[in-house]
């Protein structure tokens, strides 16, 4: 549903970060900090997040009056096991995000892990394509996770891959609640 | 001066996001976020923003009660200009990311662009290695910036790399208020 509300940004553009590297969602929140600073209206969808509200971000981007979460999946990743739940979640997910980007409410839109989606085929690439053609140019759009398609990488504007130098988890050092979720 | 306060972590760790590509201090602006939404106190120190606080994630974060920012430098980048004052500036940051580390007052500190001010000489690989040894365990540390030396990348316990696979700027795409700054 369209508003009458001024675009903020005359052309949107599409961002990618991906790799195996850890920050990609945390960039990904960073910028949606920035915009909503601005005043930008930015709707994050969180793929394979879950019900997992505890993450430290959602607080603080919940508090924010022109920012909007929507958050689907499991609370690990969804490829770990992919029940006919989790395929509704992507579905949704996806309904979701494309009503996010086309519907003219929001200056900023994140599609958080949804490359996982399309790794486990829960998404296709031609979706996320038809998606972007759908999209007004002034809606910026960015999508994380590790696997972006090359279909993609084509389309982006920009392409940041996170290569992951040394990784905590390698080192046995488990996540940790403040930090790292 | 050392506080009272328990503190949130039992080990912090050490992160740099280095690398050509955007999303460096996206990423350390999103993990303050994180950490600041479960109550860690956070001290983050831009080496090279200066006295530009229309960037959009100053107004949000300097608007959370357990979050200080403090900023130097200069609106661009230090290495284009190393004039006295750059000097002095990346001394007086270089002097606050000390007493932030080590004054016992936060649990997680930025230390945004850091990077730079080593490659232009205004900080020491040295004065940084001894502000690590000095650095209580909880303490969690991230550094940014393009460039990190050898001898941080072997003393940190994350290192990600972000690569531009591609970046708007080197297609004419000018920074954008609102998302880029």
């Amino acid at each position: 549903m369209a508003t009458n509300h001024t675009p903020y940004l005359e052309k949107g553009l599409i961002s990618i970060f991906t790799g195996e590297g850890k920050g990609k969602t945390s960039a990904a929140v960073g910028n949606s900090v920035r915009a909503a600073g601005h005043g930008l209206r930015v709707c994050l969808i969180f793929f394979a997040k879950g019900k997992r509200f505890d993450h430290g971000e959602f607080k603080i981007l919940s508090s924010l009056p022109n920012v909007t979460l929507q958050s689907f999946g499991q609370a690990g990743w969804i490829l770990k096991d992919i029940s006919e739940e989790t395929r509704k979640q992507a579905e949704r997910a996806f309904e979701a995000a494309s009503e996010a980007v086309t519907g003219g409410q929001y200056d900023l839109v994140v599609m958080d892990e949804i490359m996982i989606a399309l790794t486990a085929g829960l998404v296709t690439t031609e979706q996320v394509i038809r998606m972007i053609n759908a999209k007004p140019s002034y809606v910026e759009l960015i999508m994380t996770g590790r696997g972006a398609p090359a279909e993609l990488i084509e389309l982006a504007d920009l392409v940041s891959e996170i290569k992951a130098v040394k990784h905590p988890y390698t080192r046995g050092i488990k996540a940790r609640k403040g930090i790292d979720y």
